[in-house]
């Protein structure tokens, strides 16, 4: 082990968090893309085909969990899943939760979505590994937020050894009804705020899974967020350039059910094993 | 401008989103502390003084908007605030909400709280510059998790100053009933997660902050995350040593009312000058 370079990237990881203040190094002069008045990017990514299907938007039937305290107190992570399919409103409410776009200020310049994002840059792009979700073929799929949309990218041959290789082999994964892939377009977060950009958009990114968590909980699905992706395989799954954008969260989501627990608490068995 | 340090700041906050996979200068063997075998550190910090105060812990008295989907769709970011005191229930039901410890898995393994984190390493303080919450003295406080109480740390000559200074002079937070601070302690994630830490440490403070807005939409509050803290500032407030633990990200949130809605928008007055 080379432990200067453990202890230099530990030190500058702890800087990441912190380093607003940190301006030295760029000269008294710089200011961002936005204040310099260069031109703002689109919003969100064109569509990739021209195969979009709507999405429900009438969530009245869903069996929703309208006890907001006992949504929070019951989210719980799961990696075990019933694999029943679910209907395209239940992935649709998903979708809406999580990266729903409510309206626009100004001519384009931020979305207003259904979660907040530093100066409502909304740097994201979903994209879906969709296993078990009744009338969609299974396949890759992009969200397209501004007409709340989804649309189909392909079916690869090896679909669960694609999914279980982004996941950096947590197989469980190729189980869920549909894996959700985050991409972070970088420069619509930099034009506002340059080289300050990356630890709002990880904060950001958090802000969508634990909408994801609660709205999963909330119709009795359950998920479980994978920091551990693998950006290589998630980008060249979902035509990512990897440099301009690329994929670098996913959450699994499906059908649980509470006997399933006890399997579950089998991912701690070394907390028992190890006396911890 | 250095231009050429701006392009390496940017290049080197992009791949802090991704990199998982770069292991190489780590040399083969390595491993973190957790695989090591190294002894964990406390799940949360010690009082800090002797002055705990106990928290309601029922919420039945609450007005609680129970329509989920509602509550998701009517999250807006605020920075006006009617200055109204809040109660001190509804102060803990937004500590509850946001890190609230409802099990201890193993002896001391981890603790389960109402919010995801990764490996349930939870290495967040929170901490509070408490404004307007009736029966409590103003001053600043630190969040106890495992017996939900909060600390009195003492009331500064210049609150005000402090507050504003710490979220880099944005003063709308000082019109708020209470600012969250959240800190990290780093060795809490890196003993498990290594050099990989803390990108998903910032992902969880994602996960903890949205709990937060959607919390105090929930009970009629709001407020708006600040991700441009002064660490110096705030580390020095609550005694915080900026180098093991520090202050990150900030929360105010205070009592607030649709007519305000005006005010709030004249904070993006320059979309519409700009003509955006």
């Amino acid at each position: 082990m080379n432990e200067e370079a453990v202890r230099s990237r530990i030190k500058l990881g702890r800087s990441f968090l912190t380093k607003f203040g940190d301006m030295e190094d760029l000269g008294e002069d710089y200011d961002t893309d936005q204040y310099l008045g260069k031109p703002q990017p689109p919003l969100c990514k064109a569509p990739m085909t021209d195969k979009a299907i709507d999405l429900p938007t009438d969530f009245s039937g869903l069996a929703v969990d309208n006890d907001f305290l006992h949504v929070i107190n019951s989210r719980r992570s799961h990696r075990v899943y019933t694999q029943e399919p679910i209907s395209l409103t239940q992935l649709s409410y998903l979708l809406w939760c999580t990266q729903g776009v409510q309206s626009v200020r100004g001519h384009a310049y931020a979305t207003l979505r259904t979660v907040p994002s530093g100066g409502a840059r909304h740097a994201f792009e979903c994209y879906m590994a969709i296993m078990n979700v009744s009338g969609l073929e299974p396949g890759l799929y992009h969200y397209l937020p501004m007409k709340h949309r989804i649309e189909f990218l392909g079916r690869p041959d090896d679909m669960e050894g694609i999914v279980s290789a982004s996941v950096c082999q947590q197989n469980w994964a190729c189980k869920a009804n549909v894996v959700f892939y985050y991409s972070c377009v970088f420069y619509r977060a930099e034009w506002r705020y340059g080289v300050w950009a990356h630890a709002p958009i990880l904060m950001d990114s958090g802000h969508v899974t634990e909408n994801l968590y609660l709205a999963a909980t909330s119709i009795g699905m359950g998920g479980c967020a994978i920091a551990a992706v693998d950006p290589k395989t998630a980008n060249d799954a979902f035509g990512v350039d990897g440099a301009e954008e690329t994929v670098f969260y996913a959450m699994p989501v499906g059908t649980v059910k509470p006997e399933d627990r006890a399997e579950e608490d089998e991912f701690y068995a070394f907390v028992r094993e190890q006396g911890l």
